[in-house]
């Protein structure tokens, strides 16, 4: 029975798993309906404002939801938003157990979905698999739970370390492969984090170019000293854009910015601008994940402020020697017992690059065989 | 049939393996008999000196040889050495057939053994799983075929590629695990190839500190300025080390050395020593694999002489930053395609730390999946 269940909510994780490109900031849910061991109905949730996955579940099982087990990676919702209840009509579908992979990880919503359906006679279990469910939806868990989206930090850099040469050569270290791989990452990210910097060097766009990409990410660029001006070709892409500045005392800003263009201005703390307090911001435009691609200035600050929830590394087998330029600026460390420790995740051949999931070692991330 | 075959080829190629601590300067040879598809003797040439594979396989297989067919990983020898040819041996034990993975890569005598078997009826065929088998003996293979060494490159890295704090402490950067690999290394080396600045910054004795260490490697320090003194801890233990100083015109060396100390003094260019002709050199005391611990300089100089074979580099999940002290020391380069490329051989994971094994791209290693 138990080894049933986990390979039914595994199933129901796999569906979950195709809202990548399009179900944010949406949690990812997926619904597999199961009678005398067979699956009779299953669901995803694809997109905001569509149904969720237990819909389209009871929908396909018609009356063979009556009796069967209903596997939910994440706790069916009990209030009127978009879409009617989903812990109602599983009660209307007359189900008779429910299989929850994770609560509601809304503080003010979680528990009471599983307690509806547990007042009209229903047999609830939590918690199977939830470390896979959490995983699923870590932007939103991020963002119901941190108030701050998950951040990935991406690095592209040779095998000793380096991203460019001395003379700011980097296109292109790593090979298509890892590059397109890039591409899924931002399409299936909510916001693309980068700053002015990286943009005049690298005349990057940030956008996702990609098959599957359904939607272009929010691209948050942090231009402290105004220097990108409107007619940039980065403003000339209509997605929007989030434009961080120093605030000034002068009204400024005479600049007429297109319209896809917000301006966010905020204080400036010893030369920099309020990282912590930017991300805690970027819950009020629905971000779960943020995606961050930029140089080592920016990345070193992010990982001394301890912002970053998942390293990102593609590495190519090439040297560039100590000339080239390095990963990430850093404070000046007096032992190895200062230095940020990260653990590995994952290993993975990307091309002829490899791609390295680390993760803060104090982060809580899970930790297997981490080749494969 | 082609599949018992690749099935005992492999077993002897296993025995074979078994001589990574006590084979060198001889080859490592696994040999096994079978008759009526089952085996009837195996051996392995353990140490110099000491009877051949195929002799213990015939030992133990008895007049069970008759009929039988002999798989060896390298072509049985057919000069008096040390020991009687063994292609005489098989011979004398009358066995039908052989199938050897690999010619002996000696150009001297190629081929002699085989065609002594086959003058005396015996059906011999050649290169089953060669590619493994020139794996095994990679060092033997490249002094007999390129009149050098097989030089190991090892480093120990942070995961932005930094070696050490800007202040110079490393210790430990990778974990226990990693550290008792390369012990492993060390103690299945011919020679450890350092320089006196490592020695001096590190305080290393470059011994092989392994529980299946059989002996200790030839120590070869690069000492162009004789920066290191008789009495230096370096020198205390005597396992043999190699002394390699800049050729000066005055007599000099009014220095008292041990016996277990050998000056080899070359001529200089452009402030370097030789370093090819150094490898070059290392035939003379019969070195097949040569493991390198060095700073950047002398990693850079091997790396820009394309003297490496392989890369062995271990890397940390901690971050030391852009004032960390780098891997490498190479010319600056004006583009990307001048850079020296690599390919990944594979991926392993060592404690808390990763090993990995890359190739110069032009180096004709086989390629496979690269994480295992």
């Amino acid at each position: 029975m138990a080894q049933l269940d986990t390979q039914f909510m595994q199933q129901a994780l796999e569906l979950a798993a195709r809202g990548a490109f399009s179900t944010s900031p949406n949690p990812q849910v997926g619904c597999v309906l199961v009678r005398d061991n067979q699956v009779v109905g299953s669901g995803w949730h694809e997109r905001p404002g569509e149904p969720h996955a237990e819909v389209y579940a009871l929908r396909e099982a018609g009356d063979r939801s009556h009796g069967a087990t209903a596997y939910v990676t994440l706790e069916p919702c009990s209030h009127h938003g978009r879409t009617p209840p989903c812990a109602d009509a599983l009660i209307k579908g007359r189900v008779s157990r429910v299989v929850v992979a994770m609560r509601d990880p809304n503080p003010l919503v979680a528990g009471q979905g599983i307690e509806r359906l547990r007042q009209a006679g229903i047999d609830v279990e939590v918690g199977l698999l939830e470390q896979q469910a959490r995983e699923v939806n870590r932007g939103f868990v991020s963002r119901m739970e941190r108030q701050r989206p998950w951040l990935r930090l991406k690095m592209a850099m040779s095998l000793d370390g380096r991203t460019a040469l001395a003379n700011g050569k980097s296109q292109w270290i790593t090979g298509a492969e890892a590059r397109l791989d890039v591409h899924r990452y931002r399409a299936q990210s909510g916001a693309i984090l980068t700053s002015a910097r990286t943009v005049l060097m690298d005349q990057a766009r940030m956008t996702a170019r990609h098959p599957q990409a359904e939607r272009q990410p929010l691209r948050i660029v942090l231009d402290r000293l105004r220097q990108l001006p409107p007619e940039h070709d980065f403003f000339a892409i209509t997605s929007p854009v989030l434009r961080v500045v120093e605030q000034r005392d002068s009204a400024g800003g005479d600049e007429h910015w297109p319209e896809h263009v917000t301006t966010l201005a905020l204080p400036v703390a010893k030369g920099r601008l309020p990282l912590r307090a930017l991300f805690n911001k970027l819950i009020e435009y629905d971000i779960n994940e943020v995606w961050t691609e930029c140089g080592a200035e920016l990345a070193g600050a992010l990982v001394a402020a301890e912002l970053v929830d998942e390293f990102v590394i593609y590495m190519a087998p090439k040297l560039l020697g100590d000339s080239g330029r390095g990963l990430l600026q850093l404070p000046a460390f007096h032992g190895l017992e200062q230095v940020p420790e990260l653990t590995f995740e994952s290993i993975t051949q990307v091309g002829d690059d490899i791609r390295i999931i680390a993760y803060p070692k104090h982060g809580g991330a899970a930790r297997g065989e981490i080749v494969s």
